[in-house]
């Protein structure tokens, strides 16, 4: 679908953007699973890393692959609803784990240094003047978002701004040689902001698709259910106009989550997903390309209870079952490391022919 | 339990080994889960990554912990068997695959690699004369085990030897510094083996726990659950007599694996089991001695029916469901990566107080 054009030039570029996204011919992947099958290994047998390996190989659509080029971005955004009293943690938090991002000490830097990813951080509207850091990203749209509950989020523009900014970064990224990308978040309040986005891209209840975010007791959990009610009632928005759902309930990094894969797909470069806030961004990309889904990973599932859902809308099988619920992107370099094993099975493994060994027999 | 004394000094060996392994305390597991608490995340939030830090430090008893030094043990042998028909692949395969080993060329080479995790080979029993390799560890015990399905698959003698075997390369891998082993394994027929061993310490039925192996037909499946029972009419095992059963249903790398895992936990080496054979090795070793479970890790879920059950008896969970069904060591590679990046959120990720970052607030 493509939209009517309030912003001018940058409607024209997202939805030229749309139009390059064509979902990836089978081609190459009929190639790597032919090269798999002729692996020392019976046919299949290494189950989800063969499909990782024809997926990866299917988006590049180039055989033989070479090592993924690995780029996490985590976008970070304050929320307006956070004055609701929805997190567990103040949203002061949102700056000072920014700060730790880039000192590297958090968990996604631990996870993305051991999947070889480089991280990037984009300051997409954290309510904190970070002044001149050269290792952010400045992309600031605005000190936080509006609080959703009470009305729109944002305007249209700084909507599509957020958007337009994943777009960017994603072409930037294709520039650099980066061949795999990861999403990464980080936003005190954003599950609530991601439960609304849930509840209306699945048509699913509030309260399957609202959970406990960083750790909050029943009484919060109550007062976030309704504070995301609130927001569907106050704002109204549908799920055939989700650039506007975007806009009227949030985040910024929600945005530039949506805009890296759209991106992403349109320069077909896979890319890794992480948790319950990436999955609510790539409902909103999905909602306007379908295509986009043939483009993600599900890293893994998350233990907020809206993420299977938002999964199973979007057809994806995660692929680690951690019980993970940190976000960051930490979920996302897990699996990145993981498109890594998988590339190298397909370009280290010996083929029957090379280790002379012999092949399976017939089967009755 | 401990045995009669039937070989001498080898079963004062195994009795010894057997003593040594205590279940191990939960001071260590403690001070990591209080460390792990201070680290900038919701507690918790890391699910399983933060339990595997937890099992290392606890079985370790040290902390803070280094990173692992990790090592790969895959056994090779032959199955008598193999003569009733019951692999897709013929028995010489064994051999082959144990030269991709070396070369470094099969899937548990490409992952341990991945892993940082060095590979040795070891000739438990495989029916070819090898000569002189000096990269492979020759423990020979003979040219594949006897048919389980006419009579014992071993004397009383060899399975003993097997299993001192194992423990023999877990006590020199802990004088070499290694942290973490993994056990791998080759063996056409091993399924075959490893199912009747299920059956028999589970109480399951052979059907339940009789699976396709490395991928036969509907016919030669129901030969091969044929086959199994008939192993255990023949040979008439008992739950109660583990040594016993190893002896009667083979095969030598099973044996070295039960070894294995015995001499790392009484050196309070963790150890990452595998999948559907190693897990009937573990079965074997927990039988012996009930305490070594706290020791393992399951790394996964492969797709033979009789792992789950298995897994289940000895009440561990399995890490990753990636519908592998190679063996080899492959899922133990991947799980141990796993207790890498574990390892290195305990040790590289700041705290609340370092990196200044707001903790949780109270919630009603």
């Amino acid at each position: 679908m493509t939209f009517k054009n309030p912003e001018g030039t940058q409607m024209d570029r997202l939805n030229k953007m749309l139009d390059h996204i064509k979902t990836p011919d089978l081609q190459c992947q009929s190639l790597a699973q032919q090269h798999l099958d002729r692996l020392t290994k019976p046919p299949g047998s290494l189950g989800r890393l063969e499909e990782l390996a024809a997926w990866y190989i299917r988006v590049r659509g180039k055989f033989p692959p070479t090592l993924p080029k690995k780029a996490l971005f985590v976008f970070a955004a304050d929320h307006g609803v956070c004055e609701e009293g929805v997190s567990a943690f103040p949203q002061s938090v949102t700056a000072q784990m920014v700060f730790n991002f880039l000192k590297g000490g958090a968990a996604v830097n631990v996870l993305a240094r051991h999947a070889d990813a480089e991280v990037r951080v984009v300051d997409m509207g954290v309510d904190f003047d970070f002044g001149e850091i050269p290792t952010l990203i400045h992309r600031k749209i605005a000190r936080g978002t509006q609080n959703m509950s009470r009305g729109p989020a944002m305007t249209q523009k700084q909507a599509l701004a957020a958007v337009i900014t994943g777009i960017d970064l994603a072409e930037e990224a294709a520039k650099n040689g980066v061949t795999l990308l990861g999403t990464g978040e980080m936003g005190i309040g954003n599950t609530t902001a991601s439960s609304a986005i849930t509840a209306v891209l699945t048509g699913s209840d509030i309260a399957t698709v609202t959970g406990r975010g960083t750790g909050i007791g029943d009484e919060t959990l109550v007062l976030k259910q309704a504070v995301v009610r609130l927001a569907l009632n106050v704002n109204q928005p549908e799920a055939s106009k989700p650039l506007e759902l975007l806009q009227k309930i949030g985040g910024f990094e929600i945005g530039g989550i949506t805009g890296l894969i759209l991106g992403g797909a349109a320069h077909r470069i896979p890319i890794v997903i992480d948790g319950f806030i990436a999955t609510a961004a790539a409902l909103i990309a999905a909602a306007l390309k379908p295509e986009v889904t043939a483009y993600l990973l599900a890293a893994h599932q998350s233990a907020e209870p809206g993420h299977q859902i938002a999964l199973k809308h979007l057809g994806l099988s995660p692929l680690l079952a951690f019980d993970m619920r940190l976000g960051e992107g930490t979920g996302a370099a897990l699996g990145m490391s993981m498109v890594d094993a998988a590339i190298k099975i397909v370009n280290e493994m010996a083929t029957f022919e090379q280790a002379g060994v012999s092949q399976k027999e017939d089967d009755a």
